[in-house]
Parts: structure tokens; C-alpha cells; sequence
């Protein structure tokens, strides 16, 4: 194994700060020469960053291979009437990419392979005999993501391991979920990062049915609530809010109060001197055709993902003031009372039905009514947990408290069920001869993103700390000044003996300044740095540097020294 | 590292012909299960496929590293303002795939990388310094070809190591060149193939411009010429042709001759006793606004590729009877005398100077001309060899004979010069501190073309036969009864053994017949098949198979004996 001469490798770095970047992993990856934009949101791997990931997906692989992965490699490029099939061709939207090839043929960019994976389970896939089987490949995805942000953290083109296990019933599915769910934790673990598991969707298929691995992270754009005392977390969009029931009190007689002006919760509240609790919130979203009158109480915001599940629907905008007229509403002032349709949804957060006295829209400019209880005043079929768990909010688990932080997203496994197999045709025989549809699984984590993640964890203010499982290089090893040959003669020499002890070795013979040198290592962040100067020859001792902690070790050029040297730094972390 | 069980892979094998395969290659990785058709030229690896792909990429990697290589990872998708820049975008035709993102940005799907690599070098090479300097990748491309064919020899999307270097001056290239020259032979040598370097342009830039590795292959779809005498070889689109004179002959007075019907250069000849290569005869095509009318002997037939070059244009199409007429010419009797016009490029094939007393067309319905004579009778500054080689041609080189052969086209080195780094302004600043545009080279590998390419060259009437350097796995274990307990523990404990001496193993375990076991063991072609039954269990042996010659030999299960039986086996070739 021979080692890299930076003096003939391609690793620009960048003193300045690039003003674009806001993450650190966005900003140490282009300054230490690992990603070049080619467009927004799409990136080239400079070979630096192309070796980190390259190891980040070989830790991948193992963990894949050891719970029973076959690896696979499906195409970029899908025909549309796949994706037609599952309706996933419009639920898609723009993020979709598509375009008709020289045929007229209408193809798209994956943004994922459920169709592609199903189909070919379809195809191949006839017996009982040949499940479970796992598959998973580690490819390059296209998604016109709306914002892409933070270099890799999300990016439109980007580097997935998705992974797809197929199944002869919901329980080997059960019995397979929690392998995935350890093999992830260990890939995480290997890469140096604890992010939590979280429960993402609790309410859709059981408390079990999906997690995502979040990174805490408070620049990340997802959020999860967590209790610190049992350790319940969960997306935020899948969080249980847990509403604390107000003292028992005696229904009063429902009375008429004038409210000028008053067209906000906070300002009504404000003007009759009660708490936001105390009112009943009107929320309106369109659905389809359908106008959706979310009624939740004051303090509570809506969470859309759980209104959507409740209404097995997609497709949720908020609806415009047109909306509220023609369902005969008055904006501002709308009430639950009365309200009727063919096209009129209403639904009740669970937050209402223990309250009591509230005060809700009249449905006249101006005025709003005190007293309004459910079910005396109003009622409907729909009541649900819709909404949006906060910081501070009872733990549905334990009782403690929930706190929100925000996260990057790591990964998510999915139960899937038979969504895909049935839409597609995908079934086997089972073990009484009869055709069923495959039971399945669903696994990612963006490689490159991953990638991000653990600069995002492992940085100083100088530059990268690679954690020594994903660096590009194991040592790097400083010439201070290349142009005296008995320097560069015991720098190759040295590097020489490193590589051949099986580390990746990176030796700069760069004509800089020694400066310059000992500036680029801490921003490229190699582990181990081995600098060879002038008192090097004097004393046939190297200077060791451990990148993690600064601390700074002599140790003499000898292959078996230097060796031995190298090894005892990387064993620390 | 650990063995892999059939019954729990993906490997499905099919005991039919594939009707719509032609090539040997495509046959044999439908049936062996190495991939699947997702569409037209779309194909999504199977894992067996998936693991002798990146086993070719190991050896391409390896030899590429080995000559300084940095791999790097580039973009699928690209902005089609760079193609602009470089020409290209029109160029490329429908085979480039064009669409716009969502924020009505023009994007291409990337068919190579010049453009991309070009406008990285000119953002990040400032420096002789710097250089020389090589990159490259394995990455996946798309290309709309019209007629994809023969599975993965020419397949619409594809991987492909592309690898560009960077110089500080065409000697420097020429330097560098040889190097990936003998890189590609090694490749294609440790992949067990010994295609033929074969000049691909010698016209263009010099006679080493740029070469090509032609499988020689009865069904490859390209053509080449070679000399078995002096070893000369050419792309047949570059292949000088050589053409011997006639004797010498007085020159006779022209005279007009009734050709009643005669529109073709055989019919005149056989209607005036005479062989084609005593006609001149007129070929025409449209070059942008310009008609190009070529004079060339009666036996030889243009090589559009030369005669592309001679224009200096990318834009030749075969002129219509619309555009002949339209300059003056008569259609079937077309004469070279006479015709003028602006719009009009007259070239002579460098054939017509030395020949003698040709008949041409008289431009005259039902007419020709006998004993016309160039420069006597007509004139042109454009004499140059456009005429294909054909088989039995003298060699250009040595007099021999050159033959014609039909090859698959594994790989083509390129010296660019500063085309691409001049249209975009990728300069540097060299020893004199001069701006000056980069020299580059290119070189291309189609990774999955080569994959194919060793099938074709490495199978039977029964299977693949994978050479060991590249097969998926090294040793199949075949246990004949999978519901004997003591047949699945010996085979069990073998695949360990040979998993633990660090060959990769797949042990059938499936519950399918003997014979269903041994043909399929053929089909998918692993070098060394062991194989466990009934006899196995009295002896204590292993029946061992090599594959390329159907050897067989037993040997003890112990670990020690099995293991180095296997070494053994493998050795031979």
C-alpha cells in the first residue's frame, strides 16, 4: 500500500470562510477540499471527501451484510407508469423529476426504489421458500428538493443506502424490524455519533412502526420531543400531546359577548381577561373538496401530519378566506356551533371534549359566545389527538416533562406492510399454496448526509476531528521544508513504513510555509500528524500530534518505533 | 468473513433461452441472475452481478491509483449552461437527456464528464504547481442511445470509469499517455481479456492521438482493420486505406456513352464491360447549407468519419435528390465536370489523381463519360483519403494485408489537448508565470461493457466461466441433500473453513434436486464447485470441481486439506 502525495493529489483547501455556508459540516467540507458545488444542491466528492465517504459506506455495507443484506443496484433512471401504478407519480409533486426519452417514453429520477424493489420482487419472488430475504443497494438519488441547504445535510442529488426486506407475515416482519434497528444503532456507534431513535409515526401502525435515528442538533430542521426522565421520543409530527384536563366545573348557560375587533385568539383572550385554555380555536384547512373546522383548544397549535392521518388524506392546504365564507363562516369570528355541509369536515381535537366554558366565535361579525361545552353545544364523529406536542408538555409515557429539540435525521426504518406489494402485484405462495402479498420493510440512511453529520460532531474551531473509522486519511505526515532532501528522504521514509503497516497515509510535500502546513492539518483534520523538520535529523525523532486532543508525543523514526507510536495514538479516541 | 447461503440470497436462475437476448453475454447474465431489465438499455444489477461488477471496479481502481489517479465522484446531473459552453449541449443530440428543474434551470443528465471536470480544473488548478494531475471516477451515466443493445454492451445507462488528466504541455502528455496505455492492458489483462490496442484517430492529432481496446468479437457492433504482419491495427473509421495504382495508361480524348438506365456505378460497369474500379464515382452529402459532392473510385465506398474530419464539421447527413438537383447535378449521372456553386464542396478521394480513363456520370440522362481525367478534366483543392479500408487492403504500414473485424469497443484513451480547457477558460499560470490553457487527456472504461466482455470471452455451451479474478464468488458449495442434517453440518463447516481463508463462498442449501444443483453450478460458473452428498459423509471427502476444465478431484473436508486443496485449483487458469 503505498502512501498520497499531497503535492500530486487533488485537495485544495480554503483559508477564507465561504459566505454561503451556514452548517460547520458545509463549511469544513468545502474548506477542506471534500465537496465543490456543481449546482445548487449538487455536489462533487474532491477525492478527500470521496475516501471519507467510501469508508462511512464500507461501515454500512458490514452492518448490512452481518443481518443478512444482499446488496443490489438498481437504476437512476425509472419509467413513470411504475410510480403511476402506487400513485406516488402525483403525490410526488415537482420533487419528482421527469422527462421523455428519445422514444416518448415518460421516465423519472429516483427519489427512492419502493416501485423499482417491488416490481422486481414481483417478478423473482414466487415462494414462501425464498423469505425472508433482505435487499439493499448504496446508490445516488435525484429529489428537486423545494430548499436544499447545508451542503450535504440536504442535497437534491445524493448518495443513499436504501434498503427493502420482504416478508412472509407481519410477525417475521416484527421479529426482522428490531435486527435493522441494532444494525443501525451500530452503524451510527461506528461512526462515532448517538443520535436517538425516535418513534416517527406512532399513530399510523402501531408504537413501533417507524423510527428515525435524529441527531441532536440545534440547526437541524427536524424536531423531536424527548422526556428525559423514561426516554420516550418521537417526532414531533407523531408526538402524543397529552392535554391535562382542567378542574371540573359546572356547566354554565352559553351567553352572547361582544368582542370588537377581536379576530385572534391572543386578542380575544386579552379582552375578556381568560386564559388562551379557555378558548376554542377555529382552524380551517381545504382537503381535497372537502373544507376540514379544526376545533382545538386556544393554547394549541394544530399538527397537520396527525389532521392528515385522521383524515386518510394527503393532500391538506389551509384554506383561504373564500373557503370560510362559502361554507358559511365568518372569518375571524367562526363558531363550531351550527356549522353544516355536505362539504364540511369538522373535527374536534381531544383537547375539547374535558374543557369547560370555553369561548368560541359566534359566527357573527364581532361578537363571540362564552360558555360553549361539547358535546352539549356541538358535535361530531371526528375526534382526535391533532395536535402539536410542546416543550414542556406531560410525557405520554411517564408523566414527566417533554422537551423539543431539533435534529438532522440519520436514518428511518419503516414497516411498510403490504402498501407496495399490493398496488403492484407483488405476491407469493405461502406455505398452504395460496397467493399473498409480500409483507414489507424500508430502511435508509444518506450516506453523504451521514457524512455531514459527523463533522457536524467532530469539529473544533480550527477544522475537522475525524473520528479515525471515517477519515480519509490515518496520518498525515508534515515536511516542513521540501526542498532539503534529508527532510523529504525521512518523510518518505517514514510514510513509507506507515503505509506499509496498513494506514492510510497522506504526506504533504507541499513548497508552503510550515504555517501554512500546520494550518491545513487542523482543518483537514487527518488523526494523527507527523511532522518532519529540521530538528527531526538532529534527533531522528518525529513529532506526533493526536488531532482529537492536541497532545504532542516525540517518537523515533524507526519503522517498528513509529509503527507502535501511530497505533497507541489511534487506539485513543 | 463469512459465507453466503443460497436459500436466503438473491440469485434466481431461469432454465429457458431468453428470446430477446442475441449476445452470449446478455444470454448468460439473464439466466445466471445477474441482472434484470428495468426498461430499454435500464438495468438493475442482482447481487451476484453487483458483486463481480465491483470486483472489476477493485482491479480498475487498483491500476488506476497505481499511476497516480485520485478518484473522485461527479455529479449525475448537470447544468446544461456548461454543455453550452463547450458546444456540446447541440452536438450531443437526443442522446443527451435535457429537463428542467423546478426552478426552470435547463439540467442534463451527465453522458461523461469533460465538461464537469473542466470547470472544477479551472476553479481549483491555478499552478504548473499542481501538475500533472490525474482524476478520475466510477460513476454512473446516462446516454439516450437509439438502439441499446446486447444487454450491457450498450446499455442507456451505465457505469463508467472516466478519468481525465491535466498537463502542463503536450510533451507532458505524451509523457503521461503511455502510462494509462499500459494501465488499460494491465486492467484488461487481470480481467482475463486481450483486446486490441487499435489506433482510434490517427488523422486527427497524430498517429498515437488516441487509441481504442477492441474484443475482437464476430457481433461487436464496431469494425476494425489489422495488419497480421507488422501488428498494425486501426478503428475502421481510421484506418488509412491504401490504394494501389493502376498502371499507367496514356490519357484518352473524353467521349460521351449511352447508359440507358444505368443509375448505378455496378450497372454501368457490367453494361460497359469494365471493372468498378475504372468508374468515378459521385457520392453526396449535406454539411450544414453546403452540398458536398465526393469523387472516389467505383470500388471503394466513403468513410464518413474522414470525410467529417476533411469538412472539419460533426454535421454530415446524406444529401436528398431535392438537394442534388438543386445544384445542378443529375441524379444517377452525376459528373464532377462542370460543377460550381457557392454552396457546393467539391472533395476527391485521393484514389482519382493516380487512376486512369474513368467513367463519370455526363451529367445527362441516360449518359456517361469515358477517359475522365483528374486535374485534366476537373479540379478541387480538397484530395484527401476518404474511403473506407477494406478487407484485403495493402497495410499502410508494412504492404501486408489488412483484415477487417468486428470488435466490442472496452475502452478508448483520448489526448484531448486544450479543447475543452479553451471553451472554458480553464488556464493556469506556468513556469513563466504565463496564463496558459490546461493540456488534457481523457480515458474511458465502460465498467459494465467490460463485465459483459468477460462473459463473452469466459462461457461454455453451459454457463460462465468465471475467471477467478473476477468471479462473484470463489467457491460454491453444493450440498446435494439439504434436509440430511450431517450433508448441511459438513457443508456448513467447509463454506467456514473456505470463508475463514478469505475466499468468498456460497453454499446452495437450497431444497432443489442434484441435477437442478449441478446445472445450475455451471450456469452461474464459480471457479471451484465442492460438492457434499451421500459419499461425502462415508469418506470424509469433498468432491471438487474446477469449472474452466471440468476437472474433478476429491479431497478431505478437514480444514487444512479442503483449504488447500481449493489454493490448488485456483492457481490454475
Amino acid at each position: 500500500m503505498a502512501y498520497v502525495r499531497w503535492s500530486h493529489y487533488f485537495l485544495p483547501t480554503w483559508k477564507e470562510e465561504p459566505a454561503e455556508a451556514d452548517l460547520a459540516s458545509h463549511r469544513l467540507m468545502l474548506r477542506a477540499g471534500l465537496i465543490r458545488p456543481l449546482a445548487t444542491g449538487i455536489y462533487t466528492y474532491l477525492p478527500c471527501g470521496w475516501r471519507a465517504l467510501r469508508r462511512v459506506e464500507a461501515i454500512v455495507r458490514e452492518e448490512m451484510d452481518a443481518i443478512g443484506g444482499a446488496e443490489l443496484h438498481m437504476p437512476v433512471v425509472h419509467p413513470a407508469e411504475l410510480w403511476a401504478r402506487t400513485g406516488r407519480l402525483s403525490d410526488f409533486g415537482p420533487s419528482l423529476v421527469r422527462f421523455q426519452d428519445r422514444a416518448g417514453r415518460e421516465m423519472v429520477l429516483g427519489p427512492t426504489h419502493e416501485e423499482v424493489v417491488t416490481d422486481l420482487a414481483r417478478r423473482e419472488i414466487q415462494s414462501w421458500r425464498q423469505l425472508p430475504l433482505m435487499l439493499y443497494q448504496i446508490q445516488t438519488k435525484f429529489r428537486d428538493e423545494p430548499r436544499s441547504r447545508g451542503g450535504l445535510i440536504r442535497a437534491r442529488e445524493f448518495t443513499m443506502k436504501d434498503g427493502y426486506s420482504f416478508h412472509e407475515d407481519a410477525p417475521d416482519l416484527d421479529r426482522y424490524y428490531p435486527e435493522v434497528y441494532r444494525a443501525y444503532e451500530r452503524i451510527f456507534r461506528r461512526c462515532g455519533l448517538s443520535p436517538v431513535p425516535v418513534e416517527a409515526d406512532p399513530g399510523l401502525m402501531g408504537g413501533s412502526g417507524s423510527h428515525e435515528f435524529m441527531l441532536a442538533h440545534d440547526q437541524g430542521e427536524d424536531t423531536f420531543v424527548r422526556c428525559a426522565g423514561c426516554g420516550y421520543a418521537a417526532n414531533r409530527e407523531g408526538a402524543v400531546a397529552v392535554k391535562e384536563p382542567d378542574p371540573d366545573e359546572a356547566l354554565l348557560p352559553r351567553e352572547e359577548v361582544a368582542t370588537p375587533s377581536c379576530t385572534t385568539i391572543e386578542a380575544v383572550a386579552a379582552f375578556l381577561g381568560i386564559p388562551t385554555r379557555k378558548t376554542a380555536k377555529a382552524v380551517f384547512y381545504r382537503a381535497g373538496k372537502a373544507l376540514v373546522f379544526v376545533v382545538i383548544r386556544g393554547d394549541l397549535e394544530v399538527n397537520e401530519a396527525k389532521l392528515a392521518r385522521v383524515l386518510g388524506t394527503a393532500e391538506l392546504s389551509p384554506a383561504t378566506e373564500e373557503d370560510i365564507v362559502a361554507a358559511g363562516a365568518v372569518p375571524g369570528y367562526a363558531s363550531p356551533i351550527g356549522i353544516s355541509g355536505d362539504e364540511v369536515v369538522v373535527v374536534v381535537d381531544d383537547s375539547i371534549p374535558p374543557a369547560r366554558n370555553l369561548v368560541a366565535g359566534a359566527n357573527k361579525e364581532g361578537f363571540h359566545l362564552r360558555n360553549v361545552n361539547f358535546p352539549r353545544d356541538f358535535q361530531t364523529q371526528l375526534v382526535a389527538d391533532v395536535a402539536l406536542a410542546r416543550d414542556g408538555d406531560p410525557c405520554p409515557r411517564c408523566g414527566g416533562t417533554l422537551h423539543i429539540q431539533h435534529g438532522i435525521e440519520l436514518g428511518h426504518i419503516f414497516k411498510l406492510g403490504t402498501k407496495y406489494s399490493q398496488s403492484l402485484g407483488a405476491t407469493f405462495l405461502d406455505r398452504d399454496g395460496q397467493a399473498r402479498p409480500l409483507v414489507m420493510g424500508c430502511y435508509g440512511i444518506g450516506i453523504g448526509r451521514l457524512l455531514a453529520a459527523v463533522i457536524e460532531s467532530h469539529h473544533d474551531e480550527e477544522g475537522i476531528v475525524w473520528p479515525t473509522a471515517v477519515a480519509p486519511f490515518h496520518v498525515l505526515v508534515a515536511v516542513l521544508n521540501p526542498k532539503d532532501g534529508n527532510q523529504v528522504a525521512l518523510a518518505t521514509s517514514v510514510a513509507a513504513h506507515l503505509a506499509e503497516a496498513g494506514w492510510d497515509v497522506l504526506l504533504d510535500d507541499r513548497e508552503r510555509s510550515p504555517g501554512e502546513k500546520f494550518h491545513d492539518a487542523k482543518l483537514v483534520g487527518i488523526p494523527v500528524l507527523a511532522v518532519i523538520g529540521p530538528r527531526s535529523l538532529r534527533t531522528g525523532e518525529v513529532d506526533l500530534e493526536r488531532r482529537h486532543n492536541g497532545v504532542r508525543s516525540p517518537a523515533p523514526a524507526s519503522p517498528d518505533s513509529i509503527q507502535r507510536a501511530v497505533q497507541d495514538l489511534l487506539r485513543t479516541e
